[in-house]
């Protein structure tokens, strides 16, 4: 685009292109790779404006993975909406939210899931924070239906932050996995995932864990950790 | 250690111990971070030595990468042996060698799930053809369950394929939660994650897959997926 055109834009538009630019190119190039040339001509401003708006390639990325995060959290609670449904159906909804927007946005995802987590402390703690943000609804999610299916009173607390651990984990995984395999529909991977997880939790829930071979220990902690 | 003691060791004993400073270097620092300076004075060698043996920074990490994948897979190949068990027991058993690694080996575990995805194609695909062994070794898991269980003949293949990433993404989701929480135990983490997937999987294989509500699109696509 021209430089004619790029001068009546307002400052929050030229921002959100250079950071569409920049978020094409650190997910391409991974963040050391990836330089400051390409993104202000893939966003079709000058170098010296990139700096100018957003101060250094460090501040850039952080921006990215700042409104990233945000975007993907925003996307998975909306979908999630309205609180209230079923445990199993809001799980369902928030899937599908996730899977749908990691497909929409596969730079963003690359961004976040790989980028981000080991170039700096600094990048690692804004997408630690991000992902403890989603863990915590999940362990929400679940300790919701623990209580409305189970007689007994809850799940061991440290049990249903491991299952939301299993969970999130198992969606980063299908996330990747649907990216890379023509054909796999968002809708696919929530329907896997909930094959998956829901049955096992479903079944958890009700107080019928999953129970350990009489192995050589045999000390049944698999069965208290249920 | 002094340099008289290390000229009379074997040259694979001192290379392993080059092996062993440089992954709890880069597990610690990060690739980029990482100085061949700290790596030979932890090593106890002179920094020439370490070039001599392993040629460049970029070649260490790559020895310490298949390194530390081969181990990873052999303990979880080695965890679920024999074959010919309930696919249950098999799962839980390669589960306990899988978390019981990488306690054991936590800067192993961090080179391979945090260090090598993101620094450059070559160690990349490492760790991609790694994982892939493990995912392959699931799948085949997953699929002889199906077989003995299910009166239909075979889930479909892409539907065990995505159980197998889900299963994967768990456990490393798991690993790394286990290790930022004291107290929690490899057999605590792979009861989670059975207690997650197997019974879950368990109804799966019975035919039973979870049934997504009759929401808008209705077009039974999630029932189809499972």
């Amino acid at each position: 685009m021209g430089a004619g055109k790029t001068k009546r834009m307002p400052r929050a538009v030229r921002e959100q292109q250079m950071l569409d630019a920049a978020v094409r190119t650190f997910a391409r190039r991974g963040y050391t790779a990836a330089s400051m040339d390409e993104i202000a001509e893939l966003a079709g401003v000058s170098k010296p404006l990139v700096y100018l708006y957003l101060n250094s390639k460090e501040d850039l990325f952080t921006a990215v993975v700042r409104r990233e995060a945000r975007a993907l959290t925003e996307a998975v609670r909306a979908g999630a909406r309205p609180a209230g449904q079923p445990a199993d159906r809001q799980l369902w909804n928030g899937l599908r939210a996730f899977f749908t927007h990691t497909a929409q946005h596969p730079d963003g995802w690359a961004v976040l899931h790989l980028q981000a987590r080991t170039h700096g402390e600094r990048f690692a703690a804004e997408v630690a924070a991000a992902r403890a943000e989603i863990v915590a609804f999940v362990t929400q999610l679940i300790a919701a239906a623990a209580r409305a299916a189970h007689r007994d009173p809850d799940l061991p607390e440290r049990e249903v932050a491991g299952l939301a651990e299993a969970l999130v984990g198992a969606a980063e995984s299908l996330a990747d996995w649907a990216g890379a395999t023509p054909g796999v529909t968002a809708r696919q991977a929530a329907a896997t995932l909930m094959n998956f997880a829901w049955a096992g939790l479903d079944d958890l829930m009700r107080g019928r864990p999953w129970v350990p071979p009489g192995d050589e220990s045999g000390d049944g902690a698999a069965a208290r950790a249920g």
